[in-house]
């Protein structure tokens, strides 16, 4: 497993908490991923043989939120 | 028809914006409900003898925003 936290803008409420965990939980390989709303960071774990950081920022994008 | 436009707290995305609309809009005698989240106000327009403020203001509460 390997660990990522990335900058994001624009999570603002537990809404978009859920769209990003959602969005990022839903890929293949990722074990967790976890918000924090005060920081502005994601934190996932993930396994490099399923999927990638590329693949996890497109999620969050794809939500509709900027990763720095 | 009447309209009245509320003041409310805690709305900071677009999800918001759909939570309260969905739940506004969801009540019978609710013709219109348009959120302005720049401005923090909820308008709506609704027929005084379906539906009233209170169960609108308990609408907007119930999606756990602070109608002031």
């Amino acid at each position: 497993m390997e660990n990522a936290t990335l900058n994001v803008q624009g999570m603002s409420c537990n809404h978009c908490v859920k769209a990003v965990e959602g969005g990022v939980g839903e890929l293949n390989g990722v074990t967790s991923v976890k918000v924090n709303l005060n920081e502005g960071t994601v934190a996932v774990e993930y396994n490099p043989e399923k999927v990638n950081l590329a693949a996890i920022k497109e999620a969050i994008d794809d939500q509709g939120y900027e990763v720095e």
